[in-house]
């Protein structure tokens, strides 16, 4: 019996196979991309999520490679925390490649990263795949969807992609590519879901040209921009709108200075002379000669815009009479965030242009004619929706019905499904999945924050500690020391004192009817929560800690 | 000098002049609703936000009543927490006091309240304020504004509003008294600011009967609607669309039931012979006869929908087939939990729809064209855009700057601003605020979480804690017992034995080099704080207990 071709979606909180996408066949295992997902807020105190890479940890020699789609972080973030443990080879594009480098380098790893470049229109060999790119639309410049043929033949991987008519840099999706693969005969297409719930087409990126247009006409202080570090195109936008309006940009934060100082060198930002500035530089211009780009666009609280609006930034304050763009598309979660900026920004004076007002951003994701479209070039005879949450995926798969893919045919999955193929071209879910949960990184620990550590954090946000301390004689079972009561998160302590003074008298009390080691720590234990219920409807964490000396 | 008249919003969790408003002349305060918000995200374990009556308390002989303009719970969600401080006479339309009755009595309350039933066409005799009501739409019936006439002067207040030209229960705004009080001079209006930054009219409740009747056309199973447990409008919509169509509906939740229930004995739900059935009555009939209205539209964790999504509700499952109808808008913060709900509503098979996919939920307020026409038919001397986010404020009085009052005219406050109205008319916002800050309400307590208890549960959140419990020879300096370590939500103890054993030698050797008393503690707590960082760069909580015997 021949090997099965299998594809295996990896992903991280809520969403599926958006972070990495596994193609296996034989001995050989491609893998594509090596994201991170930002932690739902149920996630506490976790930096980010990564997908789970176990079993390409037990498959290592198997791997051979990490193509990387795109340079967002969805899609290289995880690259910092996966090659320590899985040096493989990395195929980008050369912006990718240039973003990817950026990335490394402040995690002083990328001396030891293999990096190959590949250009938007290229074929290589990986045995046994071959992989051809083409180029894609997206919020970033250098994107590609990727044709990997297989012995039991090819499947087209679209990534994050649209279908822009008037792209900033003039690259559009590549039609031709997509036509001839069509034409060639695919067995699957695996395509980005993410707008599944979008009638219509994703506007182009050119259409804020307008809205940008408006705004520099009638703003007669500083015009300040919030956006992704990553996010090329829109900074081209901007450094063009800003020197037809005599404005010189300064950008602020590291990573996108990082990231525009890299993509001008490789010629994917056209930079005139004299646009961009300094922020230390910016005191010799008049208010009405100025950009600012920056990032907070999600209303992080350590992002630069966030601290011009509470003035804590160390270069910019706002001021009365400043305009701020918010040029991004809320994460879910976020949104509170970002309200509570919009109202601080608001607040300090400016003049606030987000996306309910004005039409400052458009999404980086096909809609639906679009995810419609390019079903209708590939023509695939199996399809699988990716890059969304479980409902994007089922509306995509609707999408897919509805042109002409017969149900059987199409498979909706979740994180660590394997689709395997069979030589006869026969596509199933396999029963078994692959290892696949969310690996939570918080501080230099990967994965050791899990269920149990989350449902204390959960616990503790909630109503807080109270840890009681008390030392017995281990002879005569006399009270030593104590009760102490240590507690915090759960009340306010000045107004609680004769709450606590009976929490130690319901201890003592306890302690009367005998008992020791563990049994008495847990007569305690129940005695002080019910205490403590009775008088505050709250439940803290409560720990006896009883000593005999 | 004559008194002065003031308007005082106030409100919480962001919203300004939300959840109650005051009107103050000489000896007498008016009270405007008695509200709640839902906790921000950062509120942890925060059960509701109310509004602070601190200056009400103050002034207890002085507050004349509570006039509530309509039965949401951001407008009488914080009686049963006032009314035992405060207990004024309370002033509603019939089906607002159905609302109120049914939430008083859930917390028995009920018979201590004074209760007074008041007409949408109205006028009471509050010395020295004369109120007059008049109908306004929103998304329950029975809503009122207020021109309240003072000795300076007459307010109006819209509270929330739209002007709905066919609304469910057929009563429109009362544009003839509007026009009315208009042509007898206004010298404040007070208005609803939440959409201003939406453009043009918010669609009428009925728009959405189209869409319902699609669903329930091609719906083969049960169809299941989530909306507000005070939504009557929405629910008298479903009870006719379903009996149109041949379909029984059940009600499921306490508190929607017992609102159903009121709103029909009042009259304001039309309730056809047979519309109505149980849910343990639900087995008796064929799956395309079944309608269920519940609560979740929020994706409450605790609430029927989700309940029925996960498999966890006692009597309703959801099953392949089934038709899910989510009418109700997100509450910025909840978007992610209704993403999570949404996702295993498509998990469970059922079709999902939702405001991205279909027209099944409307605002139950103005849009910045109704909010012109308010203004323009009410002809202010001065304008106070109230119930918002900042941002909507200073949206709104940009709106009415635009429509010709005068700057100077509008005043854009925060809450316990007091607005002053001196004899000749001329307004100024006053010098002094009164106290107003989120009163947060978790359990019994009332107030008593603030900054330092939500400060200590985000730090536990983030990083847990670590006790380090030691004792010591009294005489000797010895340890007598110890370093004995208690922690939670900070490490999976399972894999971390190594480095907390590290951690006890760290405490020794900071022992070793003596010390004793707060001293020694404070030393200790840094050698472990900078040890745990050290190892897992988290920050949880230290807390050395050391005690000497």
């Amino acid at each position: 019996m021949k090997p099965k071709l299998k594809i295996i979606p990896l992903g991280g909180a809520g969403e599926i196979g958006k972070n990495m996408t596994l193609v296996e066949y034989d001995d050989a295992i491609l893998v594509i991309d090596a994201g991170l997902m930002f932690p739902e807020s149920d996630m506490l105190g976790v930096d980010i999520v990564i997908p789970d890479i176990a079993y390409l940890l037990e498959n290592h020699a198997r791997v051979r490679g990490i193509v990387i789609t795109h340079g967002h972080e969805d899609h290289i973030g995880a690259l910092p925390h996966v090659l320590p443990r899985l040096n493989v080879p990395i195929y980008a594009t050369p912006l990718t490649r240039g973003l990817i480098e950026v990335k490394l380098k402040a995690h002083k790893l990328l001396k030891d990263a293999t990096l190959h470049t590949i250009s938007t229109r290229d074929t290589i060999q990986l045995d046994p795949f071959t992989v051809e790119t083409f180029h894609v639309c997206h919020s970033v410049p250098d994107g590609i969807g990727l044709a990997i043929t297989t012995p039991l033949g090819t499947i087209v991987h679209s990534s994050d992609f649209k279908f822009d008519p008037s792209p900033v840099d003039g690259q559009l999706t590549d039609f031709a590519k997509l036509a001839e693969l069509g034409g060639r005969g695919i067995l699957a297409l695996t395509s980005d879901s993410t707008n599944a719930d979008t009638p219509g087409h994703t506007p182009s990126e050119t259409t804020i040209n307008d809205s940008f247009a408006r705004v520099f006409s009638s703003a007669e202080g500083r015009v300040i921009i919030a956006t992704f570090a990553s996010n090329i195109s829109r900074i081209q936008q901007i450094i063009d709108i800003a020197t037809r309006h005599n404005r010189q940009v300064a950008i602020i934060g590291r990573s996108m200075q990082d990231n525009v100082k890299m993509a001008a060198q490789l010629g994917y930002l056209r930079v005139p002379e004299g646009a961009l500035i300094r922020v230390d530089q910016l005191h010799q211009l008049a208010q009405n000669e100025i950009v600012i780009v920056c990032t907070g666009g999600q209303g992080e609280p350590t992002s630069a815009l966030v601290r011009m609006a509470n003035h804590d930034h160390k270069q910019v304050a706002l001021i009365p009479g400043d305009t701020v763009i918010l040029s991004a598309t809320p994460i879910p979660g976020n949104e509170e965030m970002i309200n509570r900026t919009l109202n601080n920004l608001f607040r300090a004076g400016a003049f606030v242009y987000y996306d309910d007002l004005l039409h400052v951003h458009v999404s980086g994701h096909a809609s639906q004619e679009e995810q419609k479209l390019l079903i209708n070039l590939v023509r695939p005879k199996y399809f699988i929706p990716l890059h969304g949450e479980y409902r994007h995926l089922v509306l995509h798969a609707r999408l897919a019905q509805s042109i002409g893919i017969p149900p059987d045919n199409i498979f909706v999955v979740e994180n660590g499904a394997v689709v395997e193929f069979d030589e006869q071209g026969h596509a199933r879910i396999a029963r078994d999945k692959i290892q696949a949960s969310d690996v939570l990184v918080d501080g230099i620990g990967i994965g050791d924050v899990g269920t149990t550590v989350l449902r204390e954090r959960h616990h503790l946000s909630e109503d807080g500690f109270l840890v009681a301390v008390l030392t017995l004689d281990a002879h005569t079972g006399e009270v030593v020391f104590g009760p102490e009561i240590i507690t915090h998160g759960f009340v306010y302590l000045e107004q609680s004192e004769e709450m606590l003074a009976g929490a130690k008298e319901a201890m003592l009390g306890a302690l009367k009817k005998g008992g020791s080691g563990t049994a008495l720590s847990a007569k305690l234990k129940d005695v002080l929560s019910h205490y403590l219920y009775q008088h505050t409807h709250r439940r803290p964490m409560v720990i006896p800690v009883v000593t005999e000396v």
